[in-house]
């Protein structure tokens, strides 16, 4: 242990960090156990005790500890801090605080400062019709749930950036330290300017366990773990110890220093424009697991071991015995020096919290929607791609949509960030590079730059880690601010589970917590999507994370397969002005056809489904056959398709069809952009085949229109998991999403057919097998079919 | 850059050794660019050069000077050591010295040793048809791909586990050790046993970039990268440089180290039996990207730029001055002193090869199958419940397991481990403690094995990375042998993209990779599943992994869902006797009713769905519905709906049928277990109502049976993201798959049903009502619930 320097506090100071931490250790205890006797007034009864004892003591203690200590430096320093929880279930830490600072009641007026208050508070705590043992939405001060572990430091950084003047304290616990997503974002520092932005405070809480195992950190050598530290780029400043005097000023000193190494770094960057990455401080605090509950309880050591993980003492209702330590631990936080008579904070203890907006709980960073300001948002139709006919020219769409978003950078300089793997330039953004950097903090070439610019203010960040990404930008948001994320479509995959529990928060925040603002909407755009991973093979190739996406609540996600240039930007604007959304958008990053007007996308995408006139031969009759797609690669095939039947076989009526918004598909009961459907069966008929080329696992359109009355009249091609090394042609056939598989579907669904559809059949088959020889033998695709234009016009 | 000692090598092994690196640079560059003209025996021509230029240059040369040293000690030392190429594209170094070694004219005997096989070697990669540009399953001595990052060292921990001769060398690449999954599985050294277990030799491979932007470690100071990895545990040796004369005995000189340490550590513990974790050591590797590439091309950096990622020089063609610079390039390797004049290796660098298995590219550890022994089994039916009749007792079905689990260790302590996120007691497999411990090398204390005890000889590896854990399973598959992993249902998406390019590996290398032997299939229990997690909430509900899986190719995925303990002994043993495929396992940990004798549960198993003709009062008769379930807490609640309806609507003819396997539900077009469709509405009828209660999202089975005659009258219940703190029976509810929804929703749907059928569902909804004011108010279910029986019996 870190000797701490001799009277860091004066006895005034540690008597009050222990009476805030004794308080707020007795609130946490109290939601544990406790539905009466709150105040523990009289001798505690069985039926005082909750019927169920949910929730998780093990780090409370330490947090406690850590909040009482944070509110001193605050109170000292004026300071704007957040606290974000990692250790999963330690909600009671963080609810207890809320409480000891006055927002709880303020917030939930039923929970009030006063003996029934009180009981309520202790009482609604892991209950049906109450608050959950994480720092669920429902939770003042947090943006961090922390159900799911790793991204506790991604989104404490996240919240920094852009924000000079916050400090986010992160408490990241034994067990979270051990996931893949937290051991990388260690390395956040290196994207974090000191002038710019402002400071984030990991504060390692290692109690020595996680569930019910010793942890790693815990139980390596100290020149091991601090040596780890030191390589991650921090100054760590180790805090151990059990005895709570000896630990106050540990505490209190390393603090102190903290805070004094933070705003050296920054006035270094902010006044004396020192541009070098900075080394952060940090602290390593170790405690006892489940500090301060009894020692040992039938044998077993409790205190600073893993049976202190969740509630340490469990047959309290029927064991008299172990009723009786439970009262004597909630006693040896003396509640009778604490609080009134009638249940209020003393007024010694109300004092030690700070003010209004400065206390944690309240801090308005961490009801971000209160703080956002609306993007400024460029007019897309000045990025619009002109065309004189559908089908005639090529571009690269996510080009078209990298210049929209180099304005919208522009723009919005303070609170709009680009997140991407290191694939930015790669997914064909490049544009934002003319008005931005790649945030930079590490050493640095002039050759780096050769292809777009390193800087500690550049606003694009890259680094290989889809979880960092994610989590910085989803603290980035839950701060009120904005972004993009770009992902190639097959490593998505990688964040499904971040995804997940994102929009988890979301649904939440918005349905059932009234006080939450809403916060921008988590924009993913999905590009190198798989029909263009023919070169980099199988691994490359997987749709499914909208698969993942669906099984969401529909008040909350949203996909779109914008076909061509000109609806992606009208998309992509939707997306970025929208709040409270995940909004996954698929497109392409490779040349792809154009199809539409800015004015015609716009319709189209507001209508998110629409028949495409100029492809279609039905002439607003019932048609033989219907051909839809979603997406660019599958518009593109399905088109030809079109065209092909156009022409081989003229008196076959086709009604072509284009989905950008996924959602129209479903019922209106399961979605609520689902069309009615009278509207559904208008567009794609009662009875007829519907020939439905899809970006994704073809599975998906079923599950969207299983309820619709003409489901079975649908054929559906997708990927179906054929793919290696191919030419873009070959892996569509291998996957029957090609212009030629299509049009056979067509004339094998369509009754009635001429002599004539047998031959074009047969054709249609040997261009198949033509273009599939041509790949093997060539490596690529005959020159036409790269160039294809809609034959029709 | 770390001083070579002076003359680790003589003259002549410098020479040799530069010998082999300029081949296999040679080689790897041909793959790169040329369809013809292989041995550069006459003036390069644009028609030499393929069509389109797919590959990755960039640790090429890195990865092949590696080889070259690896194979000095290997042939120094007799090594038994296979290489793990973490760098994603990096395939053409693997192939260049797979060929080298002759290993590959082995396999494909069509691209032997002359010209015109080195011809089709160059010309079939990355070529429809041909290879990839990862080390996929059709490269001899690989069981690691890479296409997607972060899990190459966690495959050679799991390579290197029970393997105590292997020595697993593992090159991390700048661009993988910034993701997650790596950045954490550097801790795996906590869990590797000297004694007991093979060797890992991480070699960190810094070249600078990853795709377009410079990586994080190689932009730190040497002393905080040093640090890093000090504190990961290793002793890092850094061999850093451009010079190949000076690289060849710096390299030499650590390798020489590292086996010296790695033999010293061995020793110790075999011979000494010390049992305390070592410091392993371990290389970091700094290299230009592109090494011997051209210095600079158009005035742009290429050798140590990120322009040397790819294919160095594109417009060859078209461009003759490049392709001059190209044909110098080439020519800088001296292929004339490589090959001789028909091709073949001269056999001065053949002799540099290591003989037979001891090969890299051939060492039978790449090849797990071959290696593999079918596990000991013990009998299931040991472990069976014994029951009189079905839904009168409740057990914890994975305690049963566990038991189970425990047995099968027994019998397999050298081949067999089970691997879970500190969660293997929680989800109730603790019976497994009993014959071996946790897997622990780090510092532990006697209190820590109160509940588990800890040991280097542990067989449960438990660690709070899913990443990790997944990770190391999958290496200890694909190296022949065998494991179970448990999870928390949720946060098994954490793993989602891991399983899914595992499966896109077993389909690959089942039916496209003939002298690939099958593997054990990779077993997932996921525990802790939707309906159990009433209390941790919401974060802690989704039970979407099942969707991920059934995007993956049927004849590699597998879904069960055991409905009691003696169904899930049977879906057990049949698991872990398969191979090839991933079997994911839903079985909760709580207790559940039991239902079947282990006869009747083998039937059913084998048969995948059946009819429970105690639950059904249809006597053979077309029933008036259909009430059917697919999981546990989904079986009983469906179990008490039909109880429910027999009792208060007895004229009403209930057919009860259960899904064990997921895939009997697709017809035999989508999957090989799919039943047929008369067997299908044999079973469900071809027009009744079929309420069908699902553990997962409905609409997976919806996806499922779309096919279906019959698909219009299948109502599915599923969890529907309706979740907060509930009781259990609330959160059914909630999400309409509890008896009461279930029953009224067969109600609704039989038409013609008598009066009183309203006041029954008046009454069921009344219970709705009831149970969930109940639960809001105590917290609890009532004690009746909890000990539901079922009724009919």
């Amino acid at each position: 242990m870190q000797t701490p320097d001799q009277h860091v506090l004066t006895q005034e100071e540690q008597a009050q960090l222990n009476q805030w931490w004794r308080a707020a250790n007795y609130l946490s205890l109290g939601m544990l156990y406790l539905q009466d006797n709150p105040l523990m007034t009289r001798p505690l009864e069985p039926t005082d005790i909750k019927p169920r004892l949910l929730g998780h003591w093990g780090s409370d203690p330490g947090q406690n500890f850590i909040w009482a200590h944070l509110n001193r430096v605050i109170r000292r320093e004026d300071l704007d801090m957040i606290y974000i929880a990692g250790p999963g279930h330690g909600a009671p830490a963080t609810l207890a605080n809320t409480y000891l600072e006055g927002t709880y009641s303020e917030v939930y007026p039923d929970r009030s400062q006063d003996a029934e208050g009180l009981r309520r508070f202790f009482h609604l705590f892991s209950f049906p019709g109450g608050v959950g043992s994480h720092c669920t939405p429902e939770t003042p001060g947090s943006i961090h749930e922390g159900g799911e572990l790793g991204y506790s430091l991604s989104h404490a950084f996240g919240a920094a950036f852009d924000n000079p003047d916050l400090l986010v304290a992160v408490v990241i616990g034994d067990g979270e330290a051990e996931t893949g997503p937290a051991a990388t974002a260690w390395h956040s520092n290196k994207f974090l300017n000191p002038a710019r932005d402002g400071a984030v405070l990991p504060i390692l809480h290692l109690n020595g366990y996680k569930l019910a195992n010793p942890s790693i950190l815990a139980r390596i050598p100290e020149e091991e773990l601090l040596n780890l530290f030191r390589g991650y780029g921090y100054a760590p400043h180790l805090v151990a110890g059990d005895d709570p005097g000896l630990m106050h000023e540990a505490m209190a000193s390393a603090l102190d220093a903290c805070i004094a190494e933070i705003q050296a770094i920054q006035a270094a960057a902010r006044q004396d424009h020192n541009h070098q990455r900075p080394v952060w401080p940090m602290i390593i605090l170790r405690t006892p697991k489940g500090w301060t509950a009894p020692k040992t309880l039938d044998g077993h050591i409790i205190e600073g071991s893993w049976r202190a993980h969740q509630v340490p003492v469990l047959d309290v209702k029927t064991n008299p015995e172990h009723l009786t330590v439970l009262e004597d631990w909630f006693k040896s936080y003396h509640p009778e020096e604490l609080f009134d008579e009638v249940g209020r904070l003393r007024d010694s203890l109300k004092a030690l919290a700070p003010r209004g907006k400065r206390r944690m709980s309240a801090n308005p960073h961490t009801n971000g929607g209160l703080l956002r300001e609306p993007l400024r948002l460029p007019d897309f139709h000045d990025y619009q791609v002109r065309l004189a006919k559908p089908g005639q020219i090529t571009i690269e769409n996510t080009y078209v949509l990298g210049q929209y978003l180099r304005d919208v950078m522009r723009r919005n300089m303070h609170n709009f960030r680009v997140f991407g793997p290191d694939e930015t330039a790669s997914n064909r953004l490049q544009a934002i590079y003319e008005v931005t950097q790649k945030t930079w903090m590490a050493e640095s070439f002039p050759v780096d730059s050769d292809g777009g610019e390193l800087s500690p203010d550049g606003r694009v960040m890259e680094m290989l880690s889809e979880h960092t990404l994610e989590g910085w930008l989803e603290g980035y948001l839950l701060t009120g601010r904005h972004g993009l994320l770009n992902s190639y479509e097959a490593f998505v995959h990688v964040i499904d589970s971040m995804v997940n529990q994102h929009s988890k928060w979301i649904e939440k925040a918005r349905f059932e917590v009234s006080w939450r603002a809403p916060i921008a909407s988590l924009n993913i755009l999905i590009s190198s999507t798989v029909w263009r991973q023919d070169h980099n093979g199988f691994t490359h190739q997987d749709p499914g994370f909208l698969d993942v996406v669906t099984n969401k609540r529909a008040d909350v996600v949203r996909i779109y397969l914008p076909p061509d240039a000109n609806c992606l930007l009208s998309v992509a604007d939707h997306c970025l002005a929208s709040t409270d959304y995940v909004n996954i958008i698929v497109a392409d990053k490779q040349p792809h056809l154009q199809y539409l007007t800015m004015d015609e996308a716009v319709t189209h995408c507001s209508k998110g489904i629409g028949l495409w006139p100029w492809a279609s031969n039905d002439e607003g009759q019932v048609p033989d056959a219907v051909v839809a797609s979603a997406g660019d690669v599958s518009t593109m095939e399905a088109l030809a398709a079109v065209a092909l039947l156009h022409e081989k076989l003229p008196e076959l009526r086709v009604r072509f069809i284009n989905v950008v918004d996924l959602f129209k598909l479903p019922p209106p009961s399961l979605h609520p952009h689902g069309m009615s459907d009278s509207d559904f069966v208008g567009l794609f008929t009662a009875d007829r085949p519907v020939i439905f080329n899809f970006h994704g696992y073809p599975a998906l359109i079923h599950k969207l229109i299983y309820r619709r009355p003409n489901h079975e009249y649908f054929h559906v091609h997708g990927y179906q998991e054929m793919g290696s090394i191919n030419t873009p042609l070959q892996l569509a056939i291998e996957n029957h999403i090609d212009r030629f598989s299509l049009a056979i579907d067509v004339i094998d669904h369509v009754p009635g057919l001429s002599i004539r559809a047998a031959s074009v059949k047969q054709w249609l088959q040997d261009q198949q097998i033509f273009h599939l020889n041509y790949a093997r033998t060539n490596g690529i695709d005959p020159q036409e079919i790269r160039e294809w234009t809609y034959l029709v016009n």
